[in-house]
């Protein structure tokens, strides 16, 4: 390609991403004006790409981590020929129901490989896709598993914390199909970067094992250069390119007013001429849309020999890797979990609920061997999550299921969304519960975004004991249970621990916490019903013997104590009844008259969980009574702090008695 | 000192650390053991540190961000000679009550710096406490501010992101003053580091403008000749100590079995004989003791030069000196608030609360120039908290007061409880709301510990508009609600802001954040009592004409709503009062008489916030009407969405009518 047809389809990256932006009067014109050389340069002469089939599975990955400049995508998915993203939706940017969000959302535009705009996390993610993409080549073979990811990412991705744990990861595991396109251009929203940043940035990333190097970000030639070795590295290879941000743009080029807002008439004129583009808004000369065109087809040969290999493949092979990739469970596991409940109901187990989780993790494993995928931010043998059967994941064993991340709780959580949008695993992560404040911008993501990811959040409350308040959590139920679309499961023992992983792991468009203890819980479960009663968030674990005078709600832990409340008024002749409520958040989503019979009558309602109240007046009202913490915990025996606290059976006893009169 | 002393001198660490984590049969003893001698020559030769004054102000600060090495700090509390760290103590070991809590807390123990244990925040922390220093210094001088930061860190405080944000925040600024430590024992829970990470620390720390070595972590001589050299430094200083896990221990050292466990009765026995210290538990040397005492009292004669130095200043300066160290507002503030909230009653504002909080910090930087020290992380000019009047920190310009953190919400956050911490600045910190899921392990520990930090966070709805979901916060007032001792305010108009601006800077035994809107907001106040209406987290704001058929709860943008609600059921000859609801969580806290006179006995309650609905239940009950968010947002203009998703005073009104039936 010549240096102007370069130059003039960049240009029309530019010209689309300015006016788009200035019609809706909002917007980052910047990033787009200045990367749309690197893009245009990856999408003509690297990405393996075929837009009329965003989704065959082969296909590159490219990922605009800086998602502000979400009309560089969104130029480029038109340009390139992508069916829905016409014209028409770029004139609607920004607007309600358009194709053309002020961040990329993968799961509102086809062709959109991930969810990005807080930062930082598009470049996280990615190095979950090169991971998954990584074992699924080992177990698949390269004919059918072989593509690069491709991360284009600002100032800002790698100012953000996260991104250290990301490129540490990708680092260590040597993932040299990831090839990040930094768009190194020295302003952020404030101004240069200069006034707060003096990192080198490529003797960052080569301390964390990367190929790095700094090029002029404008010069087609020495960004195609470097993708060549970038692309021969056994390294992963950081790309820093040089640009200048509203590229063209007259007066505001390379200062922070070409960042996050329309240009203005005036400015955007002067740019167009400048640039040599047309001053009719949206328009693409036809010679130059059509060498997009052709750009956005230049994949359909790969695509159509990876389809002759995959035909190749025994049918087998075929279902089982559609299957795979359509995030399907084995019927396997389904059997697994049967025999497990049986085995449970068989052998009742008083263990804690990590461990008993450790069991099913177990069943699971053997069902779905290379498919469930686990991990651990440094707390393995807490945790509980590596089956007996699990392997390590490595370099030289990349067949591994078992994930060590290293104290990177943040990375991790990224990593498993990429992992899952990649597709072929169902992923977990785990750590201890208090530590999901650590996840928290990426679990989010995975909530909106709707990924089937797993979280086993172990150490769940002041159960955690001795290691004191800076580890038990107290908050963080009700702030997990807060995120829309997130379910957070605590299950009171064995056969609801069985139930929740099953739920989880079914789940496919959305996260699931499973929140486990660390100390011993008794087996209070006498019965699997087929309707698995966890999947209402809440059911009647034990009635009462006549009228129920009280209700006792509980989760975890506490519902042992719940239970033992209920003896004791028994003893004194008063009925209650015991509601497990495994999951808050979604017994108050059922429908009101499912949700009026599992809460009931009851005149008093008491609710016992160690943790804040936050979110249980729904249930109680504002009158009920609460058994649980009203600020930090402390250190100490568990067994000590439950009493300290008064979260005991006694304590539930006398809060109804003193409602009963 | 000779070998001789130096290594009896560690092993009473070592000794004691083994003893106490035997004794609670819980614990970390590797890192103790492993540390002691680094511990041993910083504060033996190096600590301006005097262990009778523990808050004596220019002393040294040593942080122990590898808070699960926390018996090394305690044991060196005892043999320093603090006056409540008594052997009694250690041998309380993680025991209810007990000064020895399984990771240091500063709010309960005297001589600890900081809350350490969640990784990453001890390293982050002491980044705002050395920048505290170099502003202090700046204005007080360095013959009453002159004192370096010491930090102990982990491979973990390393792998967790926060760390990146901390360091290249530090190097940027050269606090040549910070020396971290760094206990390269290259085992982690899981097993060698190896097994997740390939980082060069040394080069990594380089890439981001420290000086930075490897040395021998055992060896007494190579470290007093690193911390020799890194005091001359111009940079801050990484000091990477290859040291062993477990030092002593006859077969668990070096291996993470010496980590997070009791040795066990013969390990201990092996590690004390190959040390060489007494078998009987708890014992130390007489001689060795008295050496320690005396390093608990090399920095006395400091303290004298510098309290005489102190007496030489002028009585003004001394005891300006002593109230910002007090954490007390000066009487100047009052007034500006006083002259603030009378000019907004002349003169109404209706503008987005961001705006108004930023006349706010107008008055009150002009009130406390050298002491309000406010930042951004990169949003400076939508965050609106840079006062007209406010310098840029830097390098060159260390009395600057405002501080640019780039795109590092999370290492903001943990700088803010460093400044605190040191003493002499009321600190700030802004970001948009959404991102205080970056920030929040950080903050989390400021609500634990008790500072009185201000988080400004703007955008704090669909009201962001076009950015979209990922940007649009509808979980987080909820999740921040939630934690205990994080106050919320959600101001209504630029009345409000200023009160809660008010309350918030005299908060200093906890957080709090504002939350402001983007959108413009009328100013609803129209008088302005004493006893500052905020301050008990609701209160009625407009009267029913009548007894109240329906009682509307707002806060923030949504409280206009109620207020035209209310006026378009006038119109129907309904009676109805507004309650603004600024702090939820506040309301929740009060008496329950004032809770039930502000909350009152309409019949119906409808609640209006542009968030979640989890918390709200406590106030409207679980038949009460909720107008707000029931899952994430969307892009487009914020007028639309609030139609889009229906929060509008329409639907409230309907939502009562539908009530009353």
């Amino acid at each position: 390609m010549t240096q102007v047809d370069h130059t003039r389809m960049a240009n029309a990256i530019r010209g689309l991403a300015m006016d788009a932006v200035e019609k809706a009067k909002s917007g980052h014109p910047g990033l787009p004006m200045g990367a749309a050389d690197i893009a245009t340069v990856l999408f003509t002469q690297f990405l393996k790409y075929d837009a009329a089939n965003p989704a065959w599975p082969d296909r590159d990955r490219f990922i605009l981590s800086a998602g502000h400049g979400s009309m560089l995508l969104y130029a480029l998915l038109y340009l390139t020929g992508n069916s829905e993203m016409t014209l028409d939706q770029l004139k609607h940017f920004r607007q309600l129901g358009s194709l053309t969000p002020g961040h990329p959302e993968n799961f509102h535009t086809k062709g959109v490989e991930t969810t990005t705009g807080p930062l930082g996390q598009g470049l996280a993610t990615s190095v979950g896709m090169a991971l998954a993409e990584r074992m699924l080549a080992a177990e698949f073979g390269k004919k059918i598993v072989d593509h690069h990811t491709y991360v284009l990412c600002s100032d800002g991705d790698l100012m953000e914390g996260v991104s250290q744990e990301a490129i540490a990861l990708a680092g260590h595991w040597k993932l040299n199909k990831l090839i990040v396109l930094y768009d190194d251009n020295g302003i952020s929203i404030d101004g240069p970067t200069s006034i707060s940043d003096s990192v080198d940035q490529v003797k960052r990333f080569k301390s964390a094992g990367w190929a790095a190097e700094l090029i002029d970000g404008q010069d087609q030639h020495a960004i195609a250069a470097a993708i060549t070795r970038a692309k021969k590295s056994n390294k992963p290879s950081l790309i820093a390119c040089k640009t200048t941000i509203g590229y063209g743009a007259p007066t505001k080029a390379g200062t922070a007013k070409a960042h996050g807002e329309a240009l203005g008439a005036e400015e955007l004129k002067g740019a167009k001429e400048k640039l040599g583009i047309s001053l009719e808004p949206f328009s693409v000369p036809d010679d130059v849309l059509q060498a997009w065109r052709a750009a956005g087809s230049r994949g359909v040969a790969a695509r159509k020999e990876w389809e002759t290999r995959f035909g190749e493949l025994s049918n087998r092979k075929q279902s089982e890797f559609d299957r795979r990739l359509r995030h399907e469970r084995p019927a396997s596991l389904a059997k697994a979990i049967k025999a497990h409940k049986k085995s449970l109901l068989e052998t009742p187990q008083n263990i804690a609920s990590r461990k008993s989780s450790e069991s099913v993790i177990d069943a699971i494993a053997e069902a779905m061997p290379l498919e469930f995928v686990a991990g651990s931010a440094d707390l393995t043998g807490s945790n509980n999550n590596k089956a007996k059967t699990a392997v390590d994941f490595s370099v030289k064993m990349p067949k591994g299921r078992f994930i060590h991340y290293g104290i990177r709780e943040h990375g991790m959580a990224a990593a498993l969304n990429g992992i899952f949008l990649h597709g072929g695993f169902a992923p977990n992560g785990a750590t201890f519960l208090c530590f999901t404040d650590y996840a928290r911008p990426a679990m989010r993501l995975a909530a909106l975004m709707g990924t089937g990811v797993v979280y086993v959040m172990t150490h769940d409350s002041i159960g955690l004991g001795e290691d004191g308040p800076t580890h038990q959590p107290v908050e963080h139920l009700a702030a997990l249970r807060a995120i829309p679309n997130m379910r957070v499961f605590r299950p009171c023992d064995a056969i609801e621990v069985t139930e929740c992983w099953d739920l989880a792991l079914n789940r496919i468009d959305g996260p699931t916490v499973l929140v486990l203890s660390r100390q011993n819980l008794p087996q209070l479960r006498t019965s699997t019903p087929n309707d698995t009663p966890c999947s209402h968030g809440a059911y009647e674990l034990v009635a009462a013997q006549g009228e129920a005078k009280v209700s006792f709600f509980a989760s975890g832990s506490e519902v042992q104590i719940a239970v033992d409340a209920q003896k004791q008024l028994a003893e004194r002749g008063i009925a209650s009844r015991v509601v497990s409520v495994p999951a808050l958040e979604l017994l108050l989503s059922q429908p009101a008259d499912r949700q009026q019979a599992i809460i009931g009558n009851a005149p008093v309602k008491v609710a016992i969980e160690a943790a804040v109240r936050w979110g249980w007046d729904a249930v109680i009202g504002r009158d009920g009574e609460f058994i649980g913490m009203h600020g930090f915990g402390a250190s100490a025996p568990a067994k000590d702090l439950f009493k300290h606290f008064g979260i005991t059976a006694e304590a539930a006893v006398n809060a109804a008695l003193k409602r009963l009169g």
